[in-house]
């Protein structure tokens, strides 16, 4: 690129930058009427423009064709009148959603007559950096919407067609329900040093959250200036205990493996505890067997059922396929220092009727989210209520598992006073 | 630095940094009364060891003499029989204080039965980078200790005789009370690289807190892999508005800026509503200039009172000292807008008797503390009611203002089922 190019592309994402604290500065305080009222009319309007929604992503889809792009990736990149109303339905849902800005979290009064409150507050501009999915574009800017930020999102370039139009909807949508015309930006380059020059911005966006594959987001954490919360796999783990009702245990295995293995809440190994193993391997096996699943097991698996043998590399392995890597420990204590030492912080599970063992894994397996007797499946923001999720972190600060409308706000200081002043 | 140094320095920290997760592990489930305890007994040996304490203090003074360290760095560098019984006396009231480990931060019943709670865990391993203080070895580790996160502390070269005696108090005393043994360790090296290789301890240390001068914090931004909740600097400002009432106002700008100028909640800028500028500005002028501080004002400040000529520089500076800039406005929103483009979003008040431009100030002014009618130099965490404070956040993600037990950890989804599956 040429260094008057760079310049211009800086001078973009700067100015992008600047519109979207000015947009920000006016949503931190737009009252929750007109922002559902904008979230409903954009739905109306994405609903209303399917055929050209439909018109545009086919010019995705012949270019992605074009590069080769393989069946998954292109299933991910089509926007069916199914996918149109799920985006609509989406903001719909959100709109319905309590607002958490304004909510006093706290109050106390000290000794000098001091209110101090601690109230939520929008986290300002948020930056979004996903692949292919163009549905991503209408999910997230919904919930920043909704609690109030302004948003810069940058989609992949395969779906830059798709993502303009539906950024316009949305712009067009919000700003004729008088929500500021820059709450949603979407940069309009495919340009791959955009992504550099957006996480440099530290003076305009206050947190990154990247959606994507391990590469994209292993660069993203080396080179953003910028808070990142991001989730970067999940290698989930289900953990049958010597207590568990075995029955409970395949079907919350099979269902946590099987039911959708291309996501991060899916199972990638499941823990036996050894004095189940020949009870339960050779049934759940059998299963899995049918399932097309393939097993990869421990030496001690190996001892009960014919599968391949599992090296290190599996234990840390995220799949998103049917795979699954099997280990036999001795004890409850195995199981959490396997699953701390080799898992992702996402989710995990034990199956155990024991009391003492159910509290002792959700104490010590140090994840974002642990169950009992349930399957991982059901991490997400969808399934927990809170109507939709911009992503799932791993990380431990600021949030852990899905990020909705309340992730997406942090808690200011508000103190009234009467003249006091501090010694 | 050799090859083989680099290498050695690599394998220490990583040492360190496996140790500290390890010690994290067993924290996170230990009860509150072995780690008051530990902290209780830490103190008490501190104060017993006060005579070696500032045997070892003399080293780094000795030497930040020969360096030829100014007055204020030699004087922050000291440790007295006060500060080190102020260092006893933080410890006994952070034991005192409730532990936010465990606590329910919300249960909801799901209609398929599940049970999702959310519940307050320790973030981890917490990595503090700090400049001179020898205390905050103590300050810091005890936060940490209390909250059940294990810390790594990195504290300057300047102070490392003093940092290395309290940090072997507080190892030791933790060990007698039957703590983890890493749950406190500080880098020994002064080496300056040992940061650099801390910075990319991703896998091992949660987040990384710094202190100290805004080169250091940039330095820390630019390199690290890990999350940073830092302050970049306090540029707060006090707004006194047409409804002031104005010897209320004299009161409260004198504190903020004289009572502490060393400090980051101290007002580095004063907005004058211009209907007031004429019965405000000359009085108050008078009273900075006999507290010889020296005043920096716009053209419009210059028509009522003499002062050197502001520049656009004095809106963004830190003087951290006994110089004032001032500025008149014409209205509210013409101070928020300055506020908000110039401060760095730490605390500002207003001096007001209305309750409509109160109301406006706190929500519009995007900062971690707001203020009606106090002054900005009660920002900190014993003012607060926190007990202590591990630093001032100045960035919106995870937590705004004083960081202190409830703001060292973060939430973690606790699912119950009874067999649940999703279809």
């Amino acid at each position: 690129m040429a260094v008057a190019d760079a310049a211009a592309l800086r001078d973009e994402l700067q100015r992008i930058g600047k519109q979207a604290r000015r947009a920000s500065d006016s949503l931190r305080s737009m009252s929750s009427t007109v922002k559902n009222a904008a979230l409903l009319e954009i739905a109306r309007r994405l609903r209303e423009s399917a055929p050209l929604l439909k018109k545009e992503n086919a010019k995705d889809l012949a270019a992605g064709q074009a590069k080769g792009l393989r069946g998954a990736m292109l299933d991910r990149l089509e926007l069916t009148d199914a996918r149109i109303e799920g985006m609509a339905v989406g903001l719909e849902t959100v709109a319905a959603l309590p607002d958490p800005v304004g909510e006093i979290e706290s109050q106390v009064v000290r000794p000098n007559g001091l209110r101090i409150a601690q109230i939520r507050q929008p986290l300002g501009v948020v930056g979004i950096i996903y692949e292919s999915r163009p549905n991503v574009t209408a999910d997230a800017a919904g919930l920043c919407l909704k609690s109030g930020n302004a948003c810069v999102l940058r989609g992949g370039s395969e779906a830059i067609h798709s993502n303009l139009a539906i950024a316009k909807i949305f712009v067009d949508g919000a700003v004729s329900a008088e929500a500021p015309e820059h709450a949603v930006q979407l940069i309009g380059t495919t340009d791959r040093a955009a992504v550099g020059e957006m996480l440099r911005l530290d003076r305009y966006i206050d947190v990154i959250v990247p959606r994507g594959g391990k590469q994209l987001i292993e660069r993203i954490y080396d080179e953003s200036r910028i808070p990142v919360v991001a989730h970067l796999d999940g290698v989930c783990h289900t953990y049958v205990h010597e207590g568990a009702d075995l029955a409970m245990a395949k079907s919350i295995c099979l269902n946590a493996k099987l039911q959708r293995p291309s996501v991060c809440n899916a199972m990638e190994t499941m823990i036996v505890d050894a004095a189940v193993a020949e009870a339960f391997l050779p049934d759940v096996a059998a299963a899995f067997g049918e399932a097309g699943c393939e097993l990869r097991g421990c030496e001690r698996t190996r001892e009960h059922i014919e599968c391949a043998e599992a090296t290190e590399d599996d234990w840390t392995a995220e799949y998103l396929d049917t795979i699954l890597a099997i280990k036999v420990v001795d004890s409850l204590e195995d199981a959490i220092a396997h699953i701390n030492e080799f898992g992702s912080h996402h989710s995990d599970a034990i199956v155990t009727d024991s009391y003492s063992a159910s509290e002792r894994f959700l104490d010590a397996v140090d994840s974002a989210t642990v169950y009992v007797n349930a399957s991982t499946y059901f991490t997400d923001g969808f399934m927990f209520g809170l109507g939709a999720e911009i992503g799932i972190s791993t990380s431990k600060l600021h949030c852990r598992g899905p990020m909705a409308l309340k992730e997406l706000t942090s808690l200011k200081y508000v103190i009234r006073g009467s003249g006091q002043i501090r010694q």
